[in-house]
């Protein structure tokens, strides 16, 4: 398999962007993206998005996308894989590289969530879960993981106050980060005292939509001039994805995410490292149980104990693993096809040591898990500086 | 790159299955295939569909299809390039397995286009334009391509009546295939008394809805005990893709398929053949101009003559390119995410020698196009007896 490396990167803030559509969102990352990169052309464009169909009556945005950001004729396809459709593109991307029939690829994630002409956007959503053994009986997708996190909570004991952590640092992190949605600093009061949506999840668990694209640029190692880099080379060391049941009722354990693991094992194979050497997370924390059950999924804590990362103040700048470093699903916003490749951006920004304020010392591995539907399709990368 | 074979094909019957859902279809076609291909198994799953989110209110049918076939915790993500999705997954599948990450892979085209949750077909299918700039004013996709038919006439000055040889082949050619959605012959008198949907296309210049379902499995040849094979082992000799403008009014030619052009081009290339040397084509009739503007562009024809291979008789079995040897999208039926993958399945039918009485004597080497939107996104393969 050719080594592939990461050399551009491009994003737009996440926001509800009143006067901007997809394709504008689109174009705006891309032209970021190949100015970073210092190109001018592609190969192949691989597209993440969930709802371009049902919320905007646009399918077909391969091709669309390609001539609007002026890649035309490269070849390019929209990739879905629910919440996991970013990772899922950037995945196609990297394969398509590596068996070497392309010298260059852009994997791009683009959602339009505001200002749509479709149905209205939690429904929308909502087929990111079963739709003939779950949807059709009334439940949202956020119903699904607050029955998730209180199972969770009535079997491992934890109060809802103890997941408070998880949240905070995401604000925190994001104050750092101008792309991010959100700008707020919480604390546990402010946590606590958050309206319901689904109970036992408030408003505080739960991750803001969002308008935003994202982008980055891959190429082979070999083919870069090692002489003449400006930036340091980030490379791919790891890439995986796994599958699990889409209705979460059959599942073997609902408080667990046998995909998460399996991918994240892969990954850590591929990579040839273990839980201890990864310096930063790029979690999927849609809600603030799946920031818990992805960290224990990839070995960070044991079963049951993830809770306990927060109170203990691993998860922040400087602890044991830091995670949501720009902001994560919960506050840089969770644009949902296109979150998988915000969380790639991000981790470049970090192993570059061009994340400012809330840059992670010395990082130098880390890793994004990206999650479709509630622990269905759940992609794991490892990037390296190299 | 590693060399791949095709050992196992599946298919469903294209008709209005009121009683099987869209997991239905596909587990047929799945099964169907795991069987041919003497496996239980697979690394990666490739998903051709571009519906499913608007008629079905489904996403996320990668890790959906994934456990009800059995194949969970494979990898899985669905593909969308309109009505190119399906050769878009076998694409996506083919470099999976090039890469050498995947050992095995099936692509599976599958649509549930009747009996659906969503919104009207026809207004879904229109998603495959431009929603900003051609379907916001009221066109269909049937008017795009009519409007397409319509300058061609004008230009190159055929009537309608010299396009009938195409709708007549493939109906004929259906009576053939026990898959087919139309069993129903057609002559020049049918053809022209047909009624007009979008002038000057009518009901026999289109091809039909339904739902249907067609799967592959390849592996890389090397990992095959040749020794031991009872059936022909047929080989991919050529993948390429291209795209051209969404909107048609951007082209610089509307009665040409720059897309098509480019990908044929590409694959001839790897595949190290020219079109004398292609002993069937499956090509995209969507419309019974789009038949046309294939075979120019893929150089069988020069530009604007292509109803004379028509009228000379050469699209039929025997013929010098033999089309929609099954039926093509007009008679086998367009269930449009699934139809790239039931071109390569009857190309392996063809070349494995297994067509019954459709086969094409002596068949070695066969070509497939699929095409999305109308030529905005072309994926081209070619395929070889080993």
């Amino acid at each position: 398999m050719r080594e592939i490396a990461i050399i551009g990167i491009g994003q737009t803030v996440i926001d509800e962007h009143w006067t901007s559509s997809l394709r504008d969102l689109a174009v705006e990352a891309v032209v970021n993206c190949l100015r970073d990169a210092g190109r001018d052309q592609v190969d192949g464009l691989y597209i993440g998005n969930m709802l371009s169909g049902i919320l905007g009556q646009q399918e077909s945005i391969g091709s669309l996308i390609a001539d609007w950001t002026g890649l035309r004729p490269a070849e390019a396809v929209k990739v879905e894989a629910a919440c996991g459709s970013g990772a899922a593109a950037f995945r196609l991307a990297i394969q398509a590289i590596s068996s070497g029939e392309l010298d260059t690829a852009i994997a791009l994630g683009v959602e339009k969530m505001t200002e749509t002409k479709g149905s209205d956007t939690t429904a929308a959503l909502a087929e990111a879960a079963d739709a003939d053994f779950e949807t059709m009986h009334g439940v949202t997708f956020v119903a699904i993981n607050a029955m998730i996190m209180q199972r969770y909570m009535h079997e491992y004991g934890w109060s809802h106050a103890q997941f408070a952590p998880f949240p905070i640092v995401a604000h925190s992190n994001a104050l750092n980060n101008p792309y991010a949605r959100l700008h707020e600093e919480i604390d546990v009061n402010t946590y606590e005292s958050a309206r319901i949506i689904s109970s036992p999840i408030n408003l505080l668990d739960a991750s803001p939509i969002g308008d935003g694209a994202a982008a980055v640029y891959i190429v082979p190692v070999e083919s870069i001039n090692k002489g003449n880099r400006a930036k340091k080379m980030i490379s791919i060391a790891g890439s995986a994805s796994a599958t699990d049941t889409l209705a979460v009722h059959d599942r073997r354990r609902v408080t667990g995410l046998a995909a998460a693991q399996k991918s994240a094992q892969s990954a850590y194979s591929q990579a040839d490292v273990a839980p201890k050497q990864i310096d930063l997370f790029e979690l999927h924390d849609a809600f603030s149980i799946m920031a818990v059950l992805s960290l224990e999924a990839c070995g960070f804590v044991e079963e049951g104990q993830g809770p306990r990362l927060g109170l203990d103040g691993e998860i922040y700048p400087g602890g044991k693993i830091p995670i949501a470093t720009l902001g994560g699903l919960k506050a840089r916003g969770h644009p949902v096809g296109a979150t998988g490749i915000y969380q790639i951006v991000e981790l470049v920004q970090q192993l570059r040591g061009c994340a400012g304020k809330a840059q992670i010392t010395d990082a130098k591995v880390g890793m994004a898990q990206n999650i479709g539907g509630s622990g269905a399709t759940v992609l794991t990368h490892i990037l390296k500086v190299k």
